[in-house]
């Protein structure tokens, strides 16, 4: 825009959006949320939530512009609170500090307090607006979105994989699949999430650590994130998880998500190696109710998104129960052939009309790999038949 | 550019490969050839080789401009012809016309005749520069540069397989994957190649006619590329292939590539229903020595570019063999699971250390499917090890 152009009403929300992005690795469980002020056509004040405990965005906002609040216009990617939590409500902040018209991305996305904030807001005789650049305020926040609205987290499942469709050899060996680049990418999505989940097979075989290294992720504020680990989430129905995993004894918390059946004397021995054990009911197939673990995970850890990395068996059951909301595959150029390891086990899917669409979203490369992004289940429409080969 | 500043020599030459480029589909068994001649900073005459038969690029140029052709410089896409073939020498003609100069992309790649048409031009007193955007000619006509060079077709490899590398389901049923967009491409890539090889199995599986066919093309020129159809080479090492096959009564040859073991009786039936058979030496696996079948198609059939469209079995013995020149992968947004049929089968690869590296030259979208271009075992340097997860 040149300087006789004041910006529009899009372009502030879109720098309150930028604000918001600035706590993708630290504001959990509370969601990313940026708000800027504008009077007279310039910028007055402007904050973001940096982490829990610490004040919303609309309270830096309003602290960075002072008294020139008064009149002013708040754009703001998620609708402010009306509850007294940790912080004190933001909608009376406003309200006190003499804010003219509020400008609001998204409502709450929890379903039971969704519109209070508005509410007060114009109870006050504040004008206020809903909606504006509301795609890119809920992409900023899958995972409170859908732990608010659906009792669940967001899960999002990374795999590494040949361009043959292969995650290791047939023995298991994996560790050389893709390169610093792709592993660097893998180590944010575990900054931004929440809880890490995988399957105990994965951990007896590669002995993941699971854990973020701030010396991976290539951040100014590597340290700070990495203070903060998520949750690692081991499903392990048969309690098979090694005393001695690398994962137990990290800086975090590892769950060890079993059958109530569970053997009792393994799981007091698990416990004293660190481990905290979940007893959850069983599924159809005898093993783990995955969703029943999702729900734990969202209502009793306040999990909003969950990296799912482990091999074909949980991916292709979290798949097939419709768990998985987003994939990251990380493509390396090589070929490991017919014999080694599937990217997901998805038993009974003998015909092509049992096929599992997908939407792929983005390719692009990542150092000497690529990565898709892909979500499950929304293809535009069917193939046509191939008539005639 | 503007009107002010005179076209470069790069760019009458990338002039003559667009030239070049319009006898993709028609040339064959000849390399595609462009010409544009200049004079005074003007074009005064252009032209392309369209057709095996018909005049060179050269010939259709100088017809074109005429009498302005003397003093000229002429950018020709590879080196003009010394040799008297169905069309007379090019470098003749060229010296005739009073061409002043050359400008050569590229010498001819047949190592026995190279360098003697510039030879020619230079001894009738002609400036001859040769090397002017030379990769990419030598990229217009990869196969005809494969069999002059190395005495084999350039063999290009399409596949089309669902994310999760998988061409089809355990049962052999797979007419669903990609969608049209993907097909037209194929078309397209079968119009190109002089021939399409493919494995017994493909053939009694899907039961392919690989035929070009004119509907599907979606060009201009569609029913005259049709006119040519590639040689279609079936690798049938027992003769196996049903004599109701459909590609043996589609127009164009159908050659059955056999040992030379094979029934002599059933051969004669094959031969009956319309197929020519062609006996080869065994190879180490004691089928088809797959070498020995390329030598013959470049040597006896002319064969520049050979598209390998089939399975698993013969993909994976011609990659193994260091036979393939490229891959084009079409990859549709859906999941087939663990079960379905792999891309590739790599007998005996069980450690990653012997995982086939590829290096991958562009991913674009399709339609809904994406299209992979890779070249085999050219990994610029190999991942560095994981250092823990």
């Amino acid at each position: 825009m040149t300087a006789t152009t004041p910006p529009s009403a899009e372009a502030w929300m879109a720098r309150a959006l930028v604000l918001a992005r600035r706590g993708l690795y630290t504001t959990d469980p509370n969601p990313r949320v940026g708000c800027v002020l504008v009077r007279d056509g310039r910028r007055v004040g402007e904050g973001w939530h940096e982490r829990a405990g610490e004040p919303h965005a609309e309270v830096h906002a309003l602290r960075d512009a002072g008294e020139a609040a008064r009149g002013a216009t708040a754009y703001v990617t998620l609708e402010p609170c009306s509850h007294h939590g940790r912080t004190g409500p933001c909608a009376e902040a406003l309200v006190r500090a003499g804010v003219a018209r509020v400008v609001v991305a998204m409502r709450d996305p929890n379903p039971r307090v969704a519109g209070r904030g508005i509410e007060r807001l114009r109870e006050a005789g504040i004008a206020v607006e809903v909606g504006l650049l509301e795609d890119q305020a809920r992409a900023l926040n899958p995972g409170f979105v859908s732990r608010m609205a659906r009792g669940r987290p967001f899960v999002r499942l990374k795999m590494a994989m040949s361009l043959d469709g292969r995650t290791a050899m047939d023995s298991g060996e994996s560790q050389w699949i893709t390169g610093p680049r792709a592993r660097c990418q893998v180590q944010r999505l575990r900054a931004r999430a929440s809880a890490v989940i995988t399957g105990v097979d994965s951990v007896i075989f590669d002995n993941s650590r699971l854990t973020v290294r701030a010396d991976q992720l290539e951040l100014d504020d590597a340290e700070a994130i990495a203070a903060r680990q998520p949750l690692r989430v081991v499903v392990d129905s048969r309690l098979r998880l090694p005393l001695a995993a690398a994962c137990l004894s990290e800086p975090g918390r590892t769950l060890v998500a079993t059958l109530e059946a569970a053997d009792a004397e393994r799981r007091a021995r698990l416990e004293a190696a660190g481990a905290e054990v979940l007893a959850l009911p069983a599924g159809a197939d005898g093993r783990v109710d995955l969703a029943a673990l999702l729900a734990h995970l969202a209502e009793r850890e306040a999990v909003n998104e969950a990296l799912l990395e482990t091999g074909a068996t949980l991916a292709g059951a979290m798949l097939d129960a419709g768990l998985v909301d987003e994939m990251q595959l990380f493509v390396a150029p090589t070929l490991l052939g017919g014999e080694a390891r599937p990217l997901f086990a998805l038993p009974g899917l003998e015909r092509m009309a049992q096929q599992r669409p997908l939407e792929i979203l983005d390719i692009r490369a990542v150092g000497r790999d690529w990565r898709i992004t892909a979500i499950p289940g929304a293809a535009a429409s069917p193939p046509s038949p191939v008539d005639g080969r």
